[in-house]
C-alpha cells in the first residue's frame, strides 16, 4: 500500500514533488490542486488527477499526505492551518522570524482535526537547521556560522527587476571563501553582513534605460544590497536566458567549538549542500518527511511538528533492521 | 535537577565525558566506576566519586544515566546488556558488522529493566550514520561515501606495535583528495579500497632491529595494510612523543544525487568532521545522547535506541520554542 500523495500549487515546487514522488517507490501521486482552471495545468505524472483547489474536500479520505507548495509571504500562512484541520500535511514556510507564529496556527488546526503537520521543512529552515541544532547540542561551547550560496536568490532577483529600467535579472549569492576559511581554521571570526557573503547581479536593461543609473539604485537598495559588496553585469535577454535560467543553490553550515578540561581542544563540524536545482531538493526533503508525516499520523502523534520533533527513521523507506545493518 | 551521569571505565573516553560533563550546565558528574583499585584513580571533578565496579549496584537510584566507556572488541558486549538492566546507558559500540546482536542483547536487558539504552553513539557510528540516513531518506537515487581521517586509527596504530623489532609506532589515515573531489564533482566515481584511503606510519625501531625487514612487514600485512598505499617513517622515540602525541580525527560523508523527471539535475550532500580529539569530541555526543536518553527513560520509552530512533530536539537543553525561534 503506497502513501498516496497531493500537491497543493504547481510551480517550480510542485514540480519538483512530482519528480520526488516518482523517485520514493512507496509513494504515488494522487492529485494536484491548483488555484487555476484545472483544464489549463498539464502535469508529468499519467495517473494522477488534476484538481480545482475549489473540490478538494472530496479528497479527505484520498490523500494521506498533503504537500502544500506554496509561498511563503501569503500563501503558506493561510493554507497550511486551513489544510491541516482535514489533512497531513508538509509545507517549507521559511520566514524565519515568523516561525512560532506559524506553528502555533498549524498546530491548533491539525490538532483540531487529528491530523500531523510538519511545518519548515526543505534546507534552510529544514536540513541546515538540524545541523545547527546537532552541532550545538555536542559542542556547546562554540560558534555557529551559515553561509548561502554559491546561488539565485528569488527574492533579490525579483528586487532588481522592481528597478525601473530593468526588463529582466538574476541576482546570486555567494559566500565570501576567505571568511569561509577562517572558519574552517577554528580562527572564530566576528564576521559583518558585507564580509560573509557578496551579491552578483545579472541585468537585462529595457531600451533606453540608463545603466548607471540603474547600477546605482540597486547597490544602494537598502535591505537587500546596501549592506553587501554588489556586482552589476548588464546582458542581453539571450545571454540571461542561455546562462542564467538555473536555479542552483546551496550553502554550508558550520560549528567550531572547543572540549577539554580547559577548552584546549577544537573541533569543525560542517555541513555543505551543492544544489543543481533549489526547487528539486526542496522538494525532496518535502517527500522524506511526508513519509514521517504518514507514519506518525497512523501512529496518532498528532499536532504540528518541526524536523527537531521527529526521529530520523521516520524518513526512510528502509526498515529499523535495514538501517541498523547498513546504515549505522 | 540536573541529571546525574555515571562514567563506567576512565580511559580517554571516560576523561572525555567526565570534561563535555561539565560543559553542560543542566548535568553533574555523580560517579566514576573503575575496575581498578579505585585509590589509584584519580580524577577532575572534586564534587564526584571514584568507586569500584563491584560497587555499582549501590547507585541504583543515585545515577540517572550510565555512560559506558569501555572498548567495543570485549568491554562493551558484555557491559553494556549487563548495566542496562539497571540503568540507562550509552554506549559507543563501534564495530559495525555486529551491531545488530549488540542492539538485540541490549534491548532485551534495557526492556527487563525498564530502562532506556542508546548504544553505537559517537561520530562513525553516530553523527556520520546520521547523515547517511539523512542523505539517502533525501535523495533515493544516488550513492554514499565515507572518507575518513585524516587521523589517528587505533587500530592500526596497535598493529603496528605488534610487528617484531617496533617500538613504538603511530598510523594516520588520510583520504585521497582527488577521490574527494571526484565525488564532490558529481562523478560519482567507483572507488578501490586504495583509491581512497591512504595510510601513514611513524614507526620507533627496538635498537638493533632491521628496518627494512619491518617496513615490509608492516607495508604486506593482510587487512590492515595490504590494500593500501602505505608510508613507513622511522623516527625516535623523542619526535614521536613531541610530533604526533595528539588523537586528532574526523573524515567525510558524502551523498551525490539525481532528481528532475529524467534525472536531470544533480545535487551533493556533504559532512565533515575536524576533529583536534576524536575521544573528546565522541565524549561529547554521548553527553549529548545522555541528555535524550534521560528524557525517553522519563517518558517511560524503554528498551534499545540508536541515533536513527531519537528525535533531534531530545539531545538539546534548549525548550521547543527556543530551538524553533533560534535554530530553525
Amino acid at each position: 500500500m503506497s502513501i498516496k500523495i497531493g500537491i497543493m500549487g504547481y510551480g517550480n515546487l510542485g514540480r519538483g514533488v512530482e519528480c520526488a514522488v516518482k523517485q520514493n517507490s512507496d509513494m504515488e501521486l494522487a492529485a494536484v490542486f491548483t488555484r487555476r482552471d484545472p483544464s489549463t495545468v498539464s502535469i508529468l505524472t499519467d495517473s494522477a488527477k488534476v484538481c480545482s483547489v475549489n473540490d478538494i474536500d472530496a479528497w479527505k479520505d484520498k490523500i494521506d499526505v498533503m504537500i502544500i507548495c506554496g509561498g511563503s509571504a501569503t500563501d503558506l500562512p493561510k493554507q497550511t492551518p486551513e489544510l491541516a484541520k482535514k489533512f497531513n500535511v508538509i509545507d517549507s514556510f521559511d520566514t524565519h522570524a515568523r516561525i512560532p507564529e506559524h506553528f502555533a496556527n498549524v498546530d491548533a488546526a491539525a490538532k483540531s482535526g487529528n491530523k500531523t503537520a510538519v511545518i519548515s521543512v526543505g534546507w534552510d529552515p529544514g536540513m541546515f537547521s538540524l545541523n545547527r541544532l546537532y552541532a550545538n547540542a555536542i559542542l556547546p561551547d562554540g560558534k555557529d556560522y551559515t553561509f548561502w550560496g554559491k546561488g539565485v536568490s528569488q527574492g533579490h532577483s525579483d528586487a532588481i527587476r522592481r528597478v525601473e529600467g530593468v526588463k529582466n535579472g538574476k541576482q546570486y549569492t555567494i559566500p565570501v571563501e576567505s571568511a569561509l576559511e577562517a572558519v574552517r581554521n577554528g580562527e572564530n571570526p566576528d564576521l559583518t553582513t558585507r564580509q560573509k557573503h557578496t551579491r552578483e547581479c545579472f541585468v537585462v536593461l529595457e531600451e533606453g534605460a540608463d545603466a548607471a543609473k540603474v547600477e546605482a539604485e540597486i547597490k544602494n537598495m537598502p535591505n537587500y544590497f546596501s549592506d553587501y559588496d554588489t556586482t552589476v553585469h548588464f546582458i542581453s535577454e539571450e545571454e540571461l536566458e542561455r546562462d542564467h535560467s538555473g536555479i542552483p543553490h546551496g550553502g554550508f553550515v558550520l560549528r567550531s567549538g572547543k572540549t577539554g578540561w580547559n577548552g584546549e581542544n577544537s573541533h569543525i563540524i560542517e555541513y555543505i549542500l551543492k544544489l543543481d536545482s533549489n526547487p528539486e531538493f526542496t522538494s525532496s526533503v518535502l517527500c522524506a518527511y511526508a513519509r514521517a508525516a504518514y507514519r506518525l499520523s497512523n501512529e496518532g502523534q498528532h499536532g504540528c511538528k518541526t524536523v527537531f520533533d521527529i526521529a530520523p527513521a521516520y524518513l526512510t523507506a528502509m526498515s529499523g533492521e535495514e538501517i541498523r545493518a547498513h546504515l549505522l
